[in-house]
């Protein structure tokens, strides 16, 4: 078996097994040749592979990402990241992600909920903060997707994108610790369960308490 | 006194005696020539004096604002609105603008104030429907910039964009009659009324009745 045909099968794998949620951003190709030991030509040219197959895309400038590449104009959109501040997105995530949160009790698919629950699996085994918070924001984004409205969803999308944007500086490293991840994975799971049993009210309160404690640790209220 | 003088104070002061509100966008340079009975030519280089002093600003394809040039990264980002629809807008207004009159009403400065009460003359004094329409817009918006959220304004102002988009087509025409303008033009006033005395539960519910009355009449529900 040739060089880049193992190197195909063992990325292929890595992504299948989801080490990475849908749409997230793969790790750089000098860390992932390295993790692979392969030279980054090989792993160059087993992406490519990957991609005819439609298992990653690939974004001019910004990296890799896995899964199909979405339709045209469904990709974020920027927002004014440097005139806002950590105050503010949460004020607006406040107002976006209880109602969101009700509106995917209604919509969500079993689809949508098993693959929420994937999501809490893969959250509460995390061993690593950054893999915590990758699970973590693919289950908010799960929600905002069962909502079933674009257009709220490239709102949401816009919003989140602003977490991992400099504005937060070192916020979120600074104020997460083992107790709080344990008590945000207890919300999360009772939001999901809300969500299963359609209870729409229940999932707007939880969520506003979820998103109300998260804002409290970070802007040490 | 040159004709480009003349043209510079009658344009001057079209725009003073606010025909349009801040931020608006002028009618074409063909339009305001032939209203102002000037050539083309006589009409750029006014413009371009108007600019100067920070009365008009010009976005390079799009046209000439009312007002001064906002800073880099506050205009309006563009969403994909090719891919939404009116109910959607409808239902992300309704989430949004609720939320930012409670805001509203406690954060709202007199100038503020002073400004909606304006907007709600100049509305009801309008003579068309698009002149109505432009001092409906401007008190939302003075509603929005007065919850003092850089963020959640950015977002109000993107969805504010796809009203003006074809994605609309004729509904906003065939469905706005002299009857519902007076019935908005009242729900306008008690709005800015509860801001003004600072009732923010208030100004959540006349603001979710307002757009919830605009979303049946407009969508036939």
């Amino acid at each position: 078996m040739s060089s880049k045909t193992a190197t195909v099968d063992e990325l292929r794998n890595l992504i299948r097994t989801s080490q990475f949620p849908p749409q997230s951003k793969l790790p750089s190709e000098r860390d992932l040749a390295a993790q692979l030991r392969v030279s980054r030509s090989t792993l160059r040219s087993a992406m490519g592979a990957l991609e005819a197959e439609g298992e990653v895309w690939r974004h001019v400038g910004k990296g890799t990402f896995v899964g199909k590449r979405p339709p045209e104009g469904r990709e974020v959109f920027p927002l004014p990241a440097d005139l806002t501040n950590p105050t503010e997105v949460m004020e607006v995530r406040l107002i976006l992600e209880p109602q969101i949160a009700d509106m995917a009790a209604r919509r969500a698919t079993i689809n949508d909920i098993s693959f929420m629950k994937q999501c809490l699996e893969k959250g509460e085994a995390a061993k690593d903060t950054a893999t915590y918070e990758m699970w973590d924001g693919a289950l908010h984004r799960a929600i905002a997707e069962a909502a079933r409205n674009t257009l709220l969803l490239a709102l949401f999308s816009a919003v989140n994108a602003i977490r991992e944007h400099a504005v937060w500086g070192q916020l979120k490293e600074a104020t997460l610790n083992d107790q709080r991840r344990r008590r945000y994975s207890m919300q999360h799971k009772n939001l999901v369960r809300a969500i299963e049993r359609r209870d729409a009210v229940d999932c707007q309160r939880l969520m506003r308490e979820h998103l109300a404690a998260v804002r409290d640790d970070m802007l040490n209220i």
